[in-house]
């Protein structure tokens, strides 16, 4: 097989996501072969670093030695069980260490296969909580530039116009109020506020994605912010969904945003949860969301919610797995001098007459250009420039970021910033 | 570990999908400890046929010794890659291998994780496949007693009250038409028409469960009334959308039930699809859908949804694999022998006089019950009764069904409605 053979046969018949198709007749697709560490391997013997994670999930490399062994011993035991009625072990363990990994007031998890459906679960949730108190609040809240997923329900709630704007016919309507991360934090707190008081008594829930809006061309806010809108929140019996399913598992620094000090109602998990390798995903919540539908049945206020493939036991031993390494090889502590590490190499962009600002939250680093239009879609000029020289980047717009496993070494690292530093320069 | 110490654990921490939580004070939790074939094993050594082939998605038994060996190679390969502007081997072979599989108009293939996603993206297709014409059809129809999912788009479009009603308020509007299921097949087509009149030139799409509507209790009608709909569909300018996720792959006595004879516009497709392993879903279209999406990028006009594992390899081995089976063991051919076997079992249930109806479509069969009050909850006795005998069966409402792995001899199988039989006898 060669890359050119199977990407003719894979246009014949794929429809590939985020896609507009035609661009692959000038901008050809490339056929993996295999995946091992931050490496991935064409049918011609190119390598690439895969420097975005695989759209953020990857996090301890490609076909990771010890993962693989876990999932295979899973595959021996048990692949899957219904999960309504049944459980098992890989399930009840990897609840167990969430529960444990996360903010106190977090006791019970609630199983998905996608980041969209544990988005998804999170509003049902937040609005049957009320609606099993008799009260209707259909309005939900998020920030401006935000991105949840690609479900009706995720989308309506998220602010990117690119993916959203062709179904607003069709959608549950939602708020956005101004985000900390394109204006000043106090002012997006204030206009909360006001749009709080504009639709009184009928806001469930605001969702956030903590510190990072990834999809939202990676603009980044602090946590100050946060710890604000959580003090009104509570103050107004507002839900806050902490959607941390790109920025969790040790993205931003920490393990996760949202700890003891923020205490969300709601926090949603996914992509890095399997180390990469599964769909997973899961909504933690607190003991008293889950005692407002625990009642007896004839009440009607279970939540019904289900996937048939809800806990998959492979997913989990994957997640186990994930976690086992986090742990046994003390990864957030290793990411620090990594962080600095990607701190020191962005330095050099600052400098550049066509970058408008270098942002970073941790592992994630983010280049936003200037001075060009959407039409010229650069990133695809920087994304071709990065392919060819062995990188895998993926610029959103004019901003190119990275997002690399955390096994990346330090050269692989400069050479991922080098080969960006010179797709940006040589740009016309 | 015992039974006892991981139920215990198990309810400290996880809330169950589909579940009122209370429910497992008097009906335990079952902890699975392994499974092989047919049978789950729990802690405590209790063996227990899965005659509901956990959820309807296993097919070729649990723990398979080829799709282990297939998805334990795929581990040593390549475990996940982006599926934007990348590709892989065990996706093109899969795509290529169900477009050949299914009716000839289809030939394009979208991937996702789970069905809900799967709904949600031929709704958005259908929805925007319009709207890139410059026409708004904002409508959605479904039959009556219709269940397409759980995220809020495919929950809008299902009309199962139980699962539905509480979010009534956050909603997209959909309509539903009369069933052939619970009325005459002419009746149902007689509503279509009018209230297609009724909305004309708002209707985007009409989707069908085809032959049964399982989570409606296992409601079942003829192809006859799938090929009226599907003319008046052509000539209306309606899509039909063929949402064959539980009764796809065999089920129902062929691979398909929408084929040549058919061609609905979009084929959704998940739970057998990895054989009951892991959660992976696709839409497959037509070509002329597909291609009023192609176009230059500037146009905005490209299907943008995405999930981060879109594609995963893991899910396409083990789909591979099931195929495979399917090929190399003329599976449907040997099924037949099976739908008849059960078909006898089911001739029995026939004279009960707490029996209102038997129903089968190939391996899917329903015995109806009357005579109890829904506060009963007759279902849970009969879980419980088939529990206590070995036999995971999981009535819906006042109907007992049975949807085994296809790797169930004639024996299991006559354990498995043996025991129902005696549990719907034993009913107070």
């Amino acid at each position: 097989m060669t890359n050119q053979a199977l990407k003719e046969e894979d246009l014949k018949y794929i429809w590939h996501p985020c896609s507009q198709m035609k661009d692959y007749e000038t901008l050809p697709l490339v056929p993996i072969k295999s995946g091992k560490g931050v490496y991935l391997t064409d049918y011609d013997g190119n390598e690439y670093i895969d420097a975005i994670s695989s759209w953020w999930v990857n996090i301890f490399g490609h076909s990771n030695e010890y993962i693989n062994s876990r999932v295979k011993e899973q595959l021996d035991t048990l692949e899957h069980v219904i999960f309504a009625g049944f459980t098992h072990e890989p399930a009840v363990r990897l609840s167990k260490r969430l529960i444990n990994l996360t903010a106190s007031n977090l006791q019970k998890i609630f199983f998905a296969d996608n980041g969209s459906s544990a988005v998804e679960i999170a509003l049902k949730m937040a609005f049957q909580y009320h609606k099993n108190d008799g009260k209707v609040k259909d309005i939900f809240f998020s920030l401006k530039n935000s991105y949840h997923g690609e479900t009706l329900g995720a989308l309506a709630i998220g602010d990117v116009e690119l993916y959203k704007d062709i179904y607003k016919d069709i959608m549950l309507k939602t708020v956005q109020v101004a985000s900390p991360s394109l204006v000043d934090e106090d002012e997006a707190i204030e206009d909360f506020k006001k749009k709080l008081k504009e639709h009184e008594g009928r806001v469930s829930a605001i969702i956030i994605e903590p510190l990072v809006q990834c999809a939202g061309y990676m603009q980044m806010y602090d946590k100050s912010y946060i710890k604000k809108l959580k003090a009104i929140c509570e103050e107004e019996g507002i839900f806050l969904i902490a959607d941390e399913i790109a920025v969790g598992f040790g993205r931003t620094g920490e393990l996760f945003v949202c700890d003891e000090e923020i205490k969300p109602d709601f926090l949603c998990l996914s992509k890095g949860l399997t180390g990469g390798y599964l769909p997973l995903s899961v909504v933690l919540t607190t003991n008293e969301v889950y005692q407002k539908f625990y009642c007896d049945y004839s009440e009607g206020k279970a939540f019904l919610h289900s996937h048939s493939y809800t806990g998959n036991p492979l997913g989990c031993a994957a997640a186990n797995a994930t976690l086992d390494i986090f742990e046994n090889e003390n990864i957030i502590e290793k990411n620090r001098a990594k962080v600095k590490k990607l701190e020191e190499l962005l330095e050099k962009f600052k400098s550049l007459l066509n970058v408008k600002e270098v942002r970073q939250r941790g592992l994630i680093g983010a280049v936003e250009l200037k001075g060009y239009k959407p039409e010229e879609r650069i990133a695809l000029k920087v994304y071709d420039y990065a392919l060819k020289n062995g990188v895998l980047l993926r610029p959103l717009g004019h901003v190119v970021y990275f997002m690399p496993p955390f096994v990346i070494t330090d050269k692989e690292l400069e050479k991922v910033v080098q080969v960006a530093y010179e797709a940006i320069t040589t740009l016309p």
